[in-house]
């Protein structure tokens, strides 16, 4: 067990990462994009550059989402098996599972991708904010 | 953050619903129609009238689960990102999504639907209970 | 409601279960192993004997991991639904969803499949521990 990370704030990371994600699959992209602080980085894609900051950040979700357009797809991020380490600066290390989950009007859902998500998450402040967000992708291995 | 919804309420919201679904999934339709509160309402099918009270859900689900019969299929419901929103009168409006995986003999799983469920949470008495529950279906949009 | 259970414990078992769960996914066998009691028996497969102890456990995972030898497939366990029941001597039996997701070089995921396990863990010690664990599959009824 990691002692040193509550369960106080473990359920408040999984709340944080509940809205996180739900404003994205929503299509609130800005709210999403706030979620990083003002220095967050993104890397979306493995060997490019990271997106740096909440307006670049909306930049490239909104790039990402044009290859729905004229294709519309609802997609549900699905996180799981949440691991929690702290650093000594306040900040967690959340390294968590997730299954990207496609349904397109009238068809089965699909499973699109499993990535493995590389967190660092501000906890100081009024409310959680990620330093960085890293992507791996499972069919990449 | 959701200051105002603590970690405590946050785990034991996921609890209550780990019961109430692996009552469903195992086929203790009674136990779970007994989540819902005395005027509970549950609106399985968009469009149509939602069922009220725990008997009349119950036999919603009875007659759901008909389609089922001579075919043997082990449902199995899956929660995830859980949005809590604290009201006035001390329910909470929940959000989560859920992924309906369906096993049939000797095949493998697949995914059957990708929902959304719009809950009211009575967290007042000795168990939480549903107010009412209404399903949006992704694959729908 | 399960007022037996802590919200406090509630979330441990979940972090627990995540730690457990990316050692083995992550190919950390000896790391998984270690999370049952000395005595700890892990029914990996219905109708046969249980392997007992870290170490028998942890060669029936390599044996298992055998069948992926020049066949590089990426697993992970989702789990959901954990539903906590106290026992008297302070341990606690857990019951659990699981799928197990398969990622194939350059292919999509599949569920490869849906399982629920039925687990004793030990919460005395400085950290959690299965004294067992058993899966039923779904596929199987």
């Amino acid at each position: 067990m990691s002692a040193a990370v509550s369960s106080e704030l473990y359920a408040q990371v999984q709340h944080f990462y509940a809205r996180q994600m739900q404003a994205l699959d929503n299509g609130r992209l800005e709210e999403h994009a706030g979620t990083f602080t003002e220095d967050g980085s993104f890397a979306l894609t493995p060997g490019t550059e990271p997106a740096v900051g909440p307006q670049a950040i909306l930049e490239e979700l909104r790039a990402f989402m044009k290859q729905f357009e004229g294709n519309p797809t609802q997609l549900r991020h699905y996180f799981n098996q949440i691991v929690l380490d702290p650093r000594e600066d306040g900040s967690l290390v959340s390294t968590v599972y997730a299954l990207i989950v496609r349904t397109r009007p009238q068809e089965q859902p699909e499973i699109g991708v499993s990535i493995v998500l590389h967190d660092v998450i501000d906890t100081a402040g009024d409310r959680f904010r990620l330093r960085s967000r890293a992507v791996s992708y499972d069919q990449a291995a």
